[in-house]
């Protein structure tokens, strides 16, 4: 994330995330230990994975006071080692102490994400395809988590339901057709949109194609389904598969020609990075 | 939830998460749906677990549109199997199809933690030890998530650092001794906290009972240890387990006769559960 | 506005002006009239023009007290004549004076903008030139102009620096090329963004089209300039004019086959459209 | 306005308002700009006029980044010229990217509103009678609006309906008459609030007067009718003209002897200055 | 309060004090009465003086549940006696217990102010001297503590710094007289402000007169001075008596002769008047 | 308080303050001192006590500009006397001015708060009682007030309703006993929070005691009842009698025994300590 990002927009939730743990003071911190004393801690790799979430981690603690300095010896996107060294936090040990939790669960939860992402991306390296997130992500934490997959080497789908068109069924019964539909978008959605719609039947496809939609989500179809499907379309519009995307099947998909698939498995289910903070201590 | 924690608390986070992921409008929705016309849908799930999260679900599609009706087929806590309707939402279409990725996102996160808690707690079942979650919470979604852990069968660890009081290592060095560090966390914090101490080694764990700790951790230690730990201790503390808990040794560990064993995986690492919003068709 | 719209994203700015207006409380109101007695009032056109934020008016009033009724005699996009009755307001005379001001506000702009932008629209009609608006507009009334302009018969350029991409001179003076900023925002960008470069020269016209670039801007170009671009273009990419787009010229833009010009001043120097609240009385 | 004010006040409203336009990130300049790189970039006027705003254009930019630096050519409420040099900023060229758009909406806006205020200030020139904005203002944009009227030569009317009282039609029926209702005002509010009644009649003058208002509003008179209003009235109360102000007729109506006119022009429909940030260049 | 007042300002505030309150859960309550039942208790007055706030009270428990009823049996500047019944609440108990704290919070401190206040108005009757508040209140309840004082008899002073203007000795030292002082004030102030001046010594006195002063406060002046101060004045501004105003001595110098004296007691050292809801019970 | 407390809990309370003061601009500063002028001023006590809020006093001023210097001659729970200097406060004078009356009505209430506890709490040296506070404070203040409580050497009773279980009546009704509603709340509650049994019978005595509650609230006993209670009770629970606890019957209550007194008055009616800043001039 560049500085911009982080100061507009993740600032004011790692702020709440902050506020969330310290609602109103670390009660131990603050009797145990009523005067600042610098301290220092290590930032160690628990498991092998993908890093990601750095910046977010640093600025935590910055945030909490922003004399305290964390020296990154790795970088976003790094593919780190059990054991390794990841960063030199040093500050007033008070600070370390109430901001260690929230920062180590922006970091664990996100390289998480980008370990996961990084281990389907690798599937589709030589293949055309690339990996798309949805918007199957944790609740106010979308910035954090979209920011992961692109750092473990997957692609944003759209934000939100404002920034991208994607057409279903209800949106197509409503508006009486696919081509009806297509039309009522490209009249209303700003102009630097394109034009998704999520078809599950190979008449459909057609339709689509016609209507001018810019990309063709097949969603939930079969193997041989989405092999026609992607025959149909011809290059006439971008293509997705959706729907149980796996490790086991994504390569085969893939081998479809097919130009994305999408999968909410990154960003839904991935387990933590484990990540730890140890060996604190005054100085 | 009680509907006064949901009002305090719930509504703001999760108006904050409709936002997330509708920052300026639906365009899609509007762009082809300009009037309102009734909908309904069905809350299916698609594997078997836990189900947590249900007025939260209710609650999303309520914000949206006080109108909307979700008729709950199921509560919070009930086993439920793949197939099984969940709920049937009704209300207009627009408000169907905007609000159902956030609705989704909090139910699927609550009933994966629900179930995964669901699964270890029912390894303890029959002995004295009970299964806690930790502070490994997804930021700001910490109210959730707790909820969803009790929901499954655990129990709460503090829920903060303004809660509850935890004396770890960092916090007995600074205070020189056990001793004194348990004193001043008795004479500052609210008087109606437990004060709770983090020991490594089997001379802290004499050390904690004397200076007359409510709660004795025992962190990261071998099963030998542990046994020793809990021997000293003799029932004048309450005692937790903690660090690597899994299925595999949390029976091993509960054999041990510990009060506690605490997880952080029940919150960071639990994968959702499948659940989804089908033949949504207007009415 | 669907309801969802005004009820996340407009509802939050709409009370945030009513507290501009009333930072403690309507003194000469409160002095005068401790009780509620109900009165009504009628929203009357002073000018001719194209009406526009009538739900955000209602709504208003709506937010102060829920039991104000706002009866609409016309809807956003009519064309309205001096004079003309555009709704009766119903409810407690206090409410209505406390809300008259923030809710005209609102109106008189978004009417102001609307029938600006259908004076410049209807000069497009029988051409395929579609006028866009751009990010030139008030802060934090961005989602009420946009909509406005798309009520006059304009169409919306992005939203924002999030939802579109862009690609200015500096921008490829950091790529190093026209063709490497087009490449690395492709990859970067999600994957539903068309990506549009702004050029000033023939050479970048053609380095952007070579670069897949979807669309073209073209700004601050003589005629003759644009001709040669659109001519070089030859449909390969959306094109845009923009810069000093005014009622004397926009035909002549258009005649050159231009997809869309965009212009700041249908939100930033649009002239409110007068309308006003008369004969309050109570009843 | 002071540090004070901007800090207290202005600030919330600017960030706001780069939230609006960078809503999750600045893609474009994220895809092709990964790392920092120094810029500069002029800020040109392209008209003449007055200038207004230029502390919130610089803050604009220090709030992205407080190490952006902006030397500022000329102050508040100078008259500048087309093709004038009135700023240069130095940056992140990141960070000159992001928030240009957002620092010259409220640049242009100000400044448009100044120099319009001027054109009309400068016929009063030399008589007693004084200009004065109204509540009028684009809503979430007072504070901005209110200093660039008295950046031009204008005078702040009451700031809100907290902090002035003025009687209208309806207070005046609802109290009984204009006596009580002056009464029930000077009873009521703030003692240090001056009471402003609004007539419409001569019969209403003069209740007003003997009511002890300290200013009486002449709404919508006649020129007749408010020679004889400012004669009856005789200096026992300040005088203010409203409705219909024009250039035309502002002279004629200050000839009468009013204390003030006021204009809800001067904030709702003056054009922008046009006012460019140019070449921007790394350095 | 009005109900505009009350939902624009005070709402915001009542939610966050129930916030500061219930910072997760009410979890005595949510752990032994997971389902609601109604319930009823009564609000017992229990020593005698002068009750304010009972609207902010009803409106606490509103926010919590909207179906909760709260049946006044008194209003708001009543005098009320020990063993009063003041008003019956109805509702879900869990509300009840969960918004008890909070609205009697407000409305005892609110109470003690309009009771203090009544003690010390009552010496003024017969007089032209009104008492007044000033700025010295709790930080955050401003809003219910001038309200208090008006129900209590008392009078406004201004609400704030933006309201009112009050040049004291170092602006007149910035402005280098008073004369000047209050020039610059005219001309910057929303014309609709009142000037006032504090004043130490009788030299000032006669330059704030002469500069035209609205208003003169007689700061920690001796009552000698005071007389002649007033003397000097003699109706050509309103007169202020401030600084050490006790019971004691706030009949002296109303006799003076002065219009106003203001006590920072009132809003600061109010003790409460003791209310109790009682009688809790299920129905 | 510590710098993170302050930061994350302190702070925006505090601006929130200095907002509800300059609701838009300090109008009388802005108006005669446009340019900074560094100033000086003295913080001075009017009358002997317990300062506390000297931290709350400084950070005032530093939100406002970082660069104003508090130069602290004494520090949170010192004993001051009257004409003592505390501090001297060095910066802009517009910024001491704008913020001087925040600071102080912060520093005036918690210093109150910590001089009334102390004169309570030194009458229990020398017994094994506390004295706790209540949750019996200033909406939206409770974390100075509390902390003043602590300053003034009495202790905290619980934070609020989620961070401490304390069973009454109701919620005994709600149970149907004092042994299931013990027992829910220890199922229910985090495992670190104490259960507190608010009792007023000796019946009830009795079973609190023996459903294990942690302590025992004596509520609006008599002395007798108070003396049986501890007897029964006999160090198998903490004790703490509430209700109607004054400086006069304090010692007599700790004479039997008792753990801790609470007081609600400590915290809801302690005068404030008079504390000015004087002497206010440029250097």
């Amino acid at each position: 994330m560049t500085d911009v990002t982080t100061l507009l927009n993740a600032d004011p939730l790692i702020l709440q995330a902050l506020r969330e743990d310290i609602s109103s003071e670390d009660v131990t911190t603050n009797a145990i230990m009523p005067e600042a004393k610098m301290g220092e801690a290590q930032l160690i790799c628990k498991e092998d994975g993908v890093i990601a979430g750095l910046p977010i981690f640093k600025r935590t603690f910055e945030l909490l006071d922003e004399a305290t300095v964390v020296d990154l010896k790795v970088k976003d996107g790094d593919a780190v080692k059990k054991g390794e060294l990841l960063a030199v936090v040093k500050g007033d040990i008070r600070v370390l102490l109430s901001g260690e939790r929230t920062a180590l669960n922006y970091l664990q939860r996100m390289s998480g994400i980008a370990t996961y992402t990084s281990k389907v991306a690798v599937l589709l390296e030589g293949s055309k395809t690339k990996l798309l997130d949805t918007r199957k992500t944790t609740p106010n934490n979308r910035l954090f988590e979209k920011y992961a997959v692109k750092v473990g080497g997957g692609y944003n789908h759209r934000y939100n339901l404002s920034d991208g068109v994607l057409i279903k069924d209800n949106h197509i019964g409503a508006a009486g057709s696919v081509f009806e539909a297509v039309k009522r978008a490209k009249d209303y959605a700003p102009f630097v949109r394109k034009i998704e719609v999520e078809v599950e039947t190979l008449e459909m496809v057609k339709e689509a194609v016609e209507a001018g939609a810019d990309i063709i989500m097949l969603d939930n179809m079969s193997h041989e389904q989405m092999k026609e499907a992607i025959a149909i379309i011809d290059g006439r519009a971008e293509t997705e598969c959706s729907g149980n995307i796996t490790k086991e099947n994504v390569k085969a998909i893939s081998d479809l020609g097919v130009d994305y698939v999408s999968s909410g498995a990154l960003t839904h289910s991935a387990p933590i990075l484990d990540v730890s903070l140890k060996n604190l201590h005054t100085i």
